[in-house]
């Protein structure tokens, strides 16, 4: 029988930050993942980090390697109309920029960061379940390692395992509520060695669909578009995709576009999903596992990282000074924050894709939504204070 | 037989008001209106005029009165969740405000200012109708004045007689295209003897539906609560109209409600649409004969304002210089600021709305676009630029 303070579910970024915030605050914590860390090093995920992701990591003590590779971006580009417009993100939010940094690497640096520590992550802990969180007593948990039976006793269970994770799962359906939206199409990404087409992202509206040409770094590329959530892999050959993507692109983005081999090809659909509160007595929601956002605004993993900053802020509090005054305020002030982003998260989709089913109204009424953007400086400033992070509650 | 250089048809605001400018520029105009005088004065309409409204007024010589009476606003009141949160409108904007005058007024101080200069406004003109405006030669206008046939031969003919009116129907359905959404409920508005509840509007959006509380002077409210679209006016007497807009209100304003017997009171549906191209050979559409916008942002009046601003320019450019080149332009120049009001407009509409169709998903999203706005200068600015009017394209 094992025990320790936190009992974090999930080594993806959010779980793995928590615990080294939580280990570097001296709390105890032990991080159970279902998968492999291969399994966990393998998803390729987007990385566009908000000044306060960056901030967070820094704290954190795992800030290095991605000051060294990342890549500070100080504006985005909205292609539309045969033309690219740059959205001046820095200079119009008093000099905030983003930084690109995959999330595969945070989460390898957070790995390194935790086996240095000699930190216990249990890799391939089977049929996770959890118990007593609501009881008023001291929750646990109970796996399988090695097919062998055992039990995680902790004062506090940090639910970090992501939408279809087993946390949100184990709470009686009447004890929250859900929001949700689905779209009518999906995400074709593409991963590949080949220059980016910008210096900077280029997100495109076009009348066959949406476009993104994000990066990696300045050799590699990960390149999006808009797809039927019907359509499978197999019909997109690389030659298509790239086909595809330049149609779409402004010309000088589409001159500038170099197509190679796919290293990772795959379909996503887009989600904007809620669930409230995301504390449930012992039990605290974080990441996915509480929330999906759809990816046009790059808000996913920022939005975890400003989860795990607040519950850490709380959990820390109530060990170092016995209050719980930012525990009990977790759900509220992370709720807050999650709308936000799911609001421009949402907007941003809506301005920037075609809508199978949209009349003839809601289709001019998004032209001049862009045609509207790029007249206002207000309008401007808007998106960009969204895209480089909104000013986190203190 | 009369001829003249411009029919216009419609003695509305925008009819008057272009026959205002043309006639100081020396152009010829008689216009034509299908109901009496009286009639078109009964009419009770918003007046919230941008600066750029007000401005071409007093273009036109027309702004005395207005300046007079005409009260200035600074700022708008959005109330939402028990509290009303001022936009501060002029501050926002470097200084711009809107000016709360009726329509009603501005068409009194029109016809008497036409009056005063002897032009020719025929009303009554039965049986209206519009022939040889494609021809390549010169249109002609065919109706009945007190039952008797009259012909008026014309260079040009300008559509100013609404959504309703023989103008657009004179088109054939293949020469132009349609835009339009409607909304699933309307407005139910009162017009009463009772001081304003705040020295500024008052916006609300509440469960129960929105609400605007809206002046004409320091002693007369103009009040409007969102209503289904099949309530008749007999379910609702004074009583009830004044205790759903209370309960809809913040505390402050509702408390400062005094109810009156309605002097007028009336149920509106919303609609959005916009019928493009704005010109068809010698005959250019303008205001509500082209474009109807919700009346959430106060943006009819000023759309039909700017159109006759661009329309006079045309006009004048032409018989002064023979140039055709801002009557070539009048089209698109008009329908790029009829698209961003009707974006503004519909966006207005969306923000403060119920909608009986929403889903959770969209009620929270609309509050986090509310919870967004208050917490950002930028969003506060945006709404603000479009609330005091784009600035017109010179």
């Amino acid at each position: 029988m094992q025990s320790t303070q936190v009992a974090i579910i999930g080594a993806g970024p959010s779980g793995l930050l928590l615990g080294q915030l939580l280990s570097r605050a001296g709390i105890h914590n032990v991080i159970l993942e279902q998968r492999s860390d291969e399994h966990v090093l393998a998803r390729v995920r987007a990385g566009i980090l908000e000044q306060g992701t960056v901030d967070l990591l820094e704290e954190a003590g795992v800030a290095d390697r991605l000051h060294q590779e990342g890549l500070v971006h100080d504006g985005i580009y909205i292609a539309f109309n045969g033309e690219r417009q740059h959205i001046a993100l820095s200079s119009l939010t008093g000099g905030r920029s983003v930084t690109v940094y995959g999330q595969t690497e945070i989460t390898r640096d957070l790995m390194a960061a935790r086996a240095a520590a000699g930190l216990s992550t249990h890799y391939e802990a089977a049929g996770v379940a959890l118990h007593d969180f609501e009881s008023g007593g001291k929750p646990w948990v109970s796996y399988l390692r090695n097919g062998k039976p055992e039990v995680l006793h902790c004062d506090y269970i940090a639910g970090c395992d992501g939408f279809h994770g087993v946390s949100r799962h184990s709470i009686a359906p009447d004890a929250f509520k859900t929001f949700e939206r689905t779209y009518p199409f999906g995400w074709l990404g593409v991963l590949a060695d080949t220059p980016p087409v910008a210096p900077e992202l280029v997100y495109a509206q076009h009348p066959r669909g949406f476009a993104l040409c994000s990066m990696r770094s300045r050799t590699r590329s990960r390149c999006y578009i808009q797809c039927c959530l019907t359509d499978s892999l197999n019909q997109w050959s690389d030659e298509l995709f790239w086909a595809e993507l330049r149609m779409r692109l402004d010309p000088v983005s589409a001159a500038a576009l170099q197509p190679a081999a796919a290293l990772e090809k795959s379909i996503a659909p887009l989600r904007s999903f809620v669930a409230e509160p995301m504390r449930f007595g012992r039990l605290f929601l974080a990441g996915d596992a509480a929330h999906i956002v759809p990816p046009t605004g790059a808000k996913g993993l920022n939005l975890a990282a400003s989860d795990v900053r607040y519950l850490a802020q709380g959990l820390i509090e109530h060990y170092r000074e016995h209050s719980s005054i930012a525990l009990n305020h977790y759900s509220a002030r992370a709720l807050q924050r999650v709308w936000r982003a799911e609001r421009f998260s949402w907007a941003m989709t809506r301005l920037l894709h075609s809508f199978p089913d949209q009349g003839s109204f809601d289709h001019r009424l998004q032209q001049a939504e862009l045609d509207y953007l790029f007249s206002s400086t207000a309008a401007q400033t808007s998106l960009a204070e969204n895209y480089v992070g909104l000013a986190l509650d203190a």
